[in-house]
C-alpha cells in the first residue's frame, strides 16, 4: 500500500473564491509564497504512515503545476527551496523514511499544465520540454533520492517516445542506482496505462470488483473530493475508516494494492483528521494483517449469497521450494494444497444471516472468529449464534440482533475446502 | 452543555516559532491581518453543534487580547469588521443559531492583557478601562445580540466594584432585553468565582468527582493543550470521543454541565477532526439522551467496588405539582418516591466483573441493558451473562471475555431501591 | 516657517486603484501593515528641515484617520508602535529636533473621520469622543513631547465646547510644561478659525495678497495635489523652488509665515525630490535671510506698476527700548524712523523695465543689488543698467535683454523714503 | 545617448537590512511578489526620456538575477507576467517608444548569478545554460520586440563560444527582423570588451579623458551608488544635472555616447527626482543640441590652460558627397575644410580668466556666446567682458566677478583655425 502527498494544487471551482479573497490578477505562481510549510516535519509523515500500517509511501515530487518539491536544476525559482518552504521536502522525507522499513516512492507528473515549453511542443511538434525539463528531472530524482517506486503520471497527451520513456526505463533498470529494486507503474505514454509497465493503475479510483491477472493498484483519496489539500474540507467529506477498509478488502481480494492519498496543508502539516483516520485504519490492520499482507486472491473473490463479503487466502507454510515458486507465479490460490487458510472479510450488511456458499466445509475444517477490537467494529453485536455443521453445507452465520446492521471485518477459517464450483 | 469558540490566540510557547517564521518586531496586532476567515460559515458552526447534541453554544466574543468579534464602538480598528474577516462574526453566528433550538451565549473577557488603559488603571488606581471599554462592551453585546448566556471571564485581578459587576447584573436582570431568560456564570470579580453568580465554574477543567450543591460547569477543551487553534495540533493531542463521554458522565453525575471548547482556525473553519469528534459524541448522546438531559444526581455518584461507574437518575413522571416543585429544589434525587430510574454509566475498565454495590435490588426491580450502537462502543463485547438476583445482593455484571477492556456506556435500571447507606 | 509631515493618508481618487490592486474588502486599517517605515531616520528629517532654512517643524502626530504616530493610550493597536513601524515616531523626531535650534511643533486632528465614538456623538448629542479620545490625547502629547507649537485641526464640525478647547488652552498656558513658550493656531472649534487663538490659519493654502493685522500662516504643500504621500506623484506635480519662494515673498510681505507640507512615504523616507527642493529653497534663504527673518511688513506690500514685486522691511538697529517695544506692537513698519531698510522681492516677469513707484528716493538713498547666487536665479541676466536718480522719481530698473523673462529675488535698498501715499 | 532601466536588484549591503525587516530565510525569489509595478505606465517612461533629450532608450530586459521583464518561455514563473507586475513590461515599453522617434534598445544579461544550469556548466564544463536559456532568450527578444540596440552584458566569465555569440550575431545581421538597423555593443564573451562588436563600452562608468578611435559609450548611473532602485536613496546621492552635463561634454568630446541609468521602484514608477533631473538636462540639451548631436571630436579635446573646457566640432554643410563620406570615416575633424564650427564647453571653474590656447583666431573668426537659459547655469554671471583679438592670440574670456565660480556651458565659435599643434 502506498501513500502520497500532494503539494498545493488549485481547485478548479475556486475561481470565485480567488476573486473574492485575493487581489485582482493573482496568478498560480503567487500562491507559492503562501505555501510556507513552517510546521513541516518529516517525522510527522513517518508517524502517520507507520500508524496506518502502510508498507509503501509515495510522495508527489512534482504535480501538474510543475512546482518541484526538491531543488530541481530545471525548475529554478519554482521549487520548494527557492520559494515557499525553503526546504528540500523530498530529501527530508526520503531521509526520514530510510530510517524505517517503509518503502519510499516518488510520484512524478510528466507534463506541466502551463509550462510554455510543453505548450509550445504541442503547437510546433517539438520536444523541448522533455529534453530540457521532464527527462532530466526524472534522472535527477532517481539519482539524488533513490526511490523504491517511480510513479509516473500526466503522460496521457503524448507518446512514450515523446517522454523518452523507453530510454528512461532502460536506464532505470540497467544503470540507475536503484536498478535492482525499483518498481514502476504503467503511465509512460498515451496508451500504456493498463498495458505496459510494472503494476497497472488504470484510472484513478480504479475498483474493478473482479480478479485481474496482473498486479494492479487502486489509487484513491481520503478526501472524497480532492487530491490536494482543501482548507474548506468538512469532516463529512472524509471517508470513514470503515469505507477505506471496505476498499482494502475489495482491492486485495482482486489482486490489487491500495494507494491512499492525503493532502497536507500550506503549513506543511497533515490535517489531524487524516492522522486520525490513518491510525484507525492501522489499528484494524494491526489485528488483521494476517488476512492482508502476503495473501493471494482465492478462487472466489466474493460470495453470491452474502453481499459485501470478500475473500483472501494464504498458503500454509512448509512446502518445498518448487511448490513455492509455482505458487508465486499463480494469479490466485487454486487450493490444490491440502491446507489453505481462507479469510472472509464480512463487511457491513443489514442481512441477519450470512450464507457463505462459496465455502464448503469438511470434517477437518475449523473456523475461528476473529473479533475486532478496534473502533472499526463500532456498533456491531458479536455473532453469538454460530452454526457450523461440519458437513458439506455452507457456512451460515447469524447476526444476533435482527434489524441491526452488522459489520465484522474478518473471519478466519482453516480448512481443506471444496469450492462451490 | 455549551460550546464556545476562541478566535486567534497567541500560544506562549511560540516565541521561537514567531522569531523563525515572521519578520523581526512582529506584534500581536500584526497577526490580525492573517485571521482572514475566508471560509467562515455560521451554518458550519450550527451543524457542528447540532451534530454534537449540545443544547447551548457559547461563543468567545472577546478574549484576553481584546480583539472583538463584533464591530465594537470601543475597540475601533481592533475588531473583526475593521480588520481581518471584515465580518460581524458574533452577529452572523447569533442569527444562525436563532434559527435553531440551541441556546446562544457569549463569552466575554473583562480584562485585556495589553490594553494600556487597563494597565494604567493598575498603576494609578483609576477606573478608565471599565468605564470606557469593558462595561460599555457588555452593554453593547447584550443589547445588540441578546445572548441567553453571559459567560464572564478575565475578572480575577480586580474587584467586582472595579468591573461594575453589580451595576451590570442589576441592569441585566431588571432592564436588559434578556432579563427574563438570561443565565450567567460566577466570574464577576476577584473572589466571586465559586461563590456568587449563576452557575459555578471554579477553575477551568474543573472536575471535582463529588456532588456539589450548586449547579456548576466543567469547561474544558477538545484540544488537550490549548483553548485556541493550533496549526500544529496533532490528532494524538485531541481527546477521543470516549474521553469526552467519560467527562460528561463524571460531570453530570456530580450536578455539573460540560462546556467543550474548540478553536477554529485562521480561515474561520472548524478543524475537521473537531467536527468528527462532535458528531461521534452526538451519536452517543442521541442514543443515551435519556440518561443525560433532565436528570438529577442520585444518592451515589459512583461506586466503590466498580471503578469508573457513574450514576444519574430520573424521577418517574406523573407526580403532583407540589412534588415536582420540591424535586426541582433538591440537589439530588433522594429516592423517597416509589419509582425512580437510575442510570449506571459503566465506563472503560479492565475488570471482568462489576459489582454495583450501591444498587440494592428489590423484588420489583428490573434492569435493561442499553447497548450502544455507535462507534463509541468500539471493541466492546456485549455483557452476555447477567446475574440479577432480585434479592438484596448487589448487582453483579460479568464481562464475557476475560482480560478485555470493557466499555459500555449506560445501563438503565428501573427499580425501587434501597441505597447502601 | 514650519513644516509638517503627514503619515499615510488615503487619496479619495484611489478607489479604483484599490479595487484593482488589493483584495476585495480591503479596509483603511489594512494599510497600516504596509506603513513599515523601515527607512525612517529622524536625522534625515532634521537634515531636510535644516537644509531648507526653516525655523519651525510641525509634525502630524495624528491625522483625520486617527492613526497616532506615538503610542497613545487611547488609540491602542491603531498607532505606530503597535503596528506598522513599531516605533514612536513623534518621540524620535522630538528628540532629534531638540538637538537643534529648530522649534518642534505638533499638528493634531481633533476629529477622526471614521471613529465610531465620534460618529455616535454626532447622532446622540454626546461627548464620549472628546472625553475618551481627543482631549486625553492632547494632554498626552503636550505632557510627553513638550511641543513648541500645538497646531490643531479637524475642529470645524463641532463647537469649542465639544472639544473642551478652553479647558485645554487654560491648562496649556497655566499649568502645562510648555506654558511659557508654546504657540497655538486658531482651529479650536466651529467659527474660531481666523478669529481666536494664536496665529491665524484661515483656510489651507491661504494667500490673501493684502496685509493682515494679525500674524497669520500660509500652510501649503510641496506636492501640488496632496497633503499625503502619493506613490504616483510625478516631478511635474511638485512645485518648483521658485514657486515656493514666490509664496514666501507674498506671505511675508503680508505679515504671514509659510508652513510647507511634505509627505514621507510608506518606507518612512522623505522623497528625494522633496529633499532636493528644500535644499534649493534653503540655498536661496541662506543668501537672503536678511530680507526674510525678523522683518516687518512695509507700508506697501507690492507695487502697482511692477507686478510680482513684494516688499519687506527692517528697522535699523540701535533704537531705545521704548521705541523697540512700540515697533513690536506695530503691524507694519510706518517708517517714522530716519532709517529703514526696505527689501524689494522682484519675482519673475517678462517686463523689461521695473518702475518701483512705491519707492521714492531721497538724497540719502542708496540701493544695493543683491545678486542671487543660487540655482533660483537660473537663466537671469544681471540688471546691468540702473537708473537711480536720487530724486523723487521712482526707481526704475531695466532688464538688460529685451524679451527675456527676468527673475531676481531681492533688491536691497537702504533709504529714507517718502511713500507714494 | 541611451538610457536603460533596471528592475529590482538586490544591493549587496542590504543583508542586515533584510535580516531586520523580513522573515528569516527570505530568498531573492520572495521579493518578486513585492515588485508590483501597480503604477507602471510606459508613457511615463516615454515622457521622461523625451524630456531628457535622449535619442536612445535601452531597457534592462533581464539582469543578472535572471528575472525577465517579458514572458520568456525559458524563464517560466520567474518573469514579470507570471509574478509581480503581471505585465509584459518590455512589450509595453516597446509599443510606447515605437510611437516616438526615440530608438528602443534592450539590455540583456548573458549569465544569471544563481541559475543552477549556469553554475553547473561551470562545474561540469557543459553548455546547458546557453543552449536552454540565454541563447533562446536572445532570439526571443529580438524576434518579438525588434530592438534597435542589443546591449549584451554579464558575459565576462565565459568565452564567446560558450555564449554562441558568433551564431547570434550572424543571425542578427543576416536573418533577424532587425538585420538592417540593429546596433550592438562589445560584451560578447571574455576578452571581447573594448575589442570586438559595435560600439565599445569598456568598463561601466568608463571615462577615458582622451580621444578613442572607435565609437564608445560611457554607461553610468544617475544614482551615485547603484544601478538599481534604492528605497533609501537621498537627494544628495543623486548626481546634479550639472554633473551629468559635465560627463556629456567629456564623453562627446572624446568620441563617446552617454548611457544614463535610472532605477524605477517596486511600484513601477520613476522616482520624481530622476524625472526632475532628466527634464533639467533636457532643457540644457534643447538649447545646446547644435554642440552635441551630429558633432565630431575636434583636434583637441580639452585645453591645457583652461581646465574643464571641452571641445566638439561640426563641419559646415554644403560639401560634396565624396567629402562627406570621407568625413564620416574620420575619427575626428581635422579641419582641412575652410569652415568648421568648434564648440567650447566651458564647465565650472573658479578661474577668473579662460585662455583657450587651443583656439587660434584668424581674421575671419567670429565667436558667439550662447547664454544658457535654464537652471543649469544657476548662479552664473554672464561673461560680460569679452576680449576677442581677431589675431593669432588665444581667445581669452573673463568672468565678470572675481572669486565666483563660473559655469557656462557652451561657447560657439565659427572660425578657420590654426590649432596649437
Amino acid at each position: 500500500m502506498w501513500w502520497y502527498w500532494k503539494g498545493t494544487q488549485p481547485d478548479k471551482d475556486v475561481v470565485n473564491f480567488v476573486e473574492k479573497n485575493y487581489k485582482p490578477g493573482t496568478t498560480y505562481a503567487d500562491f507559492a509564497k503562501d505555501f510556507t510549510a513552517e510546521y513541516f516535519d518529516p517525522n510527522a509523515f513517518v508517524q502517520a504512515v507507520q500508524s496506518s500500517g502502510a508498507r509503501y509511501f509515495v510522495f508527489t515530487s512534482k504535480h501538474h503545476e510543475g512546482f518541484t518539491m526538491w531543488p530541481s536544476k530545471t525548475s529554478w525559482n519554482w521549487n520548494s527551496v527557492d520559494i515557499g518552504p525553503k526546504r528540500d521536502i523530498v530529501g527530508e522525507l526520503r531521509n526520514a523514511f530510510k530510517q524505517t522499513k517503509i518503502h519510499f516512492g516518488l510520484y512524478f507528473s510528466q507534463f506541466e499544465w502551463f509550462n510554455p515549453l510543453f505548450l509550445d511542443d504541442g503547437k510546433f511538434n517539438t520536444t523541448l520540454y522533455p529534453e530540457q525539463v521532464s527527462y532530466p528531472q526524472m534522472i535527477e530524482i532517481v539519482t539524488k533520492y533513490r526511490p523504491d517506486v517511480v510513479w509516473s503520471d500526466g503522460e496521457w497527451d503524448k507518446s512514450d517516445d515523446y517522454w523518452r520513456a523507453k530510454d528512461f526505463l532502460a536506464w532505470l533498470y540497467n544503470s540507475s542506482p536503484v536498478k535492482d529494486d525499483v518498481v514502476v507503474n504503467d503511465r509512460w505514454g498515451a496508451g500504456t496505462m493498463g498495458k505496459h509497465g510494472g503494476f497497472m493503475t488504470y484510472s484513478d479510483h480504479y475498483d474493478p470488483g473482479t480478479l485481474l491477472a496482473r498486479k494492479w493498484e487502486n489509487c484513491m483519496t481520503l478526501d472524497k473530493h480532492s487530491w490536494g489539500n482543501r482548507r474548506n474540507m468538512r469532516a463529512s467529506e472524509v471517508y470513514t475508516a470503515y469505507e477505506i477498509i471496505e476498499q482494502i478488502a475489495r482491492t486485495v481480494a482482486c489482486n490489487g494494492n491500495l494507494l491512499l492519498n492525503i493532502g497536507p496543508d500550506m503549513h506543511g502539516r497533515i490535517p489531524p483528521i487524516f492522522e486520525d483516520r490513518l491510525a484507525e485504519i492501522g489499528r484494524f490492520i494491526d489485528v488483521h494483517s494476517e488476512a492482508l499482507f502476503g495473501t493471494k486472491p482465492w478462487i472466489f473473490q466474493n460470495d453470491t449469497n452474502a453481499p459485501n463479503v470478500w475473500y483472501t487466502s494464504r498458503y500454509r507454510p512448509g512446502s518445498s521450494n518448487r511448490v513455492q515458486k509455482y505458487r508465486e507465479a499463480e494469479v490466485f490460490n487454486r487450493q490444490v494444497e491440502k491446507e489453505t487458510t481462507v479469510y472472509a472479510w464480512i463487511l457491513s450488511t443489514s442481512a441477519e444471516k450470512f450464507e457463505l456458499k462459496s465455502v464448503k466445509t469438511t470434517e477437518r475444517n475449523s473456523l475461528t472468529q476473529s473479533l475486532a477490537t478496534t473502533a472499526l467494529t463500532a456498533g456491531i453485536p458479536s455473532l453469538v449464534d454460530r452454526h457450523f455443521t461440519g458437513s458439506d453445507d455452507p457456512y451460515v452465520l447469524h447476526g444476533n440482533e435482527a434489524g441491526r446492521s452488522v459489520v465484522t471485518p474478518v473471519f478466519r477459517g482453516f480448512f481443506k475446502v471444496k469450492s462451490a464450483t
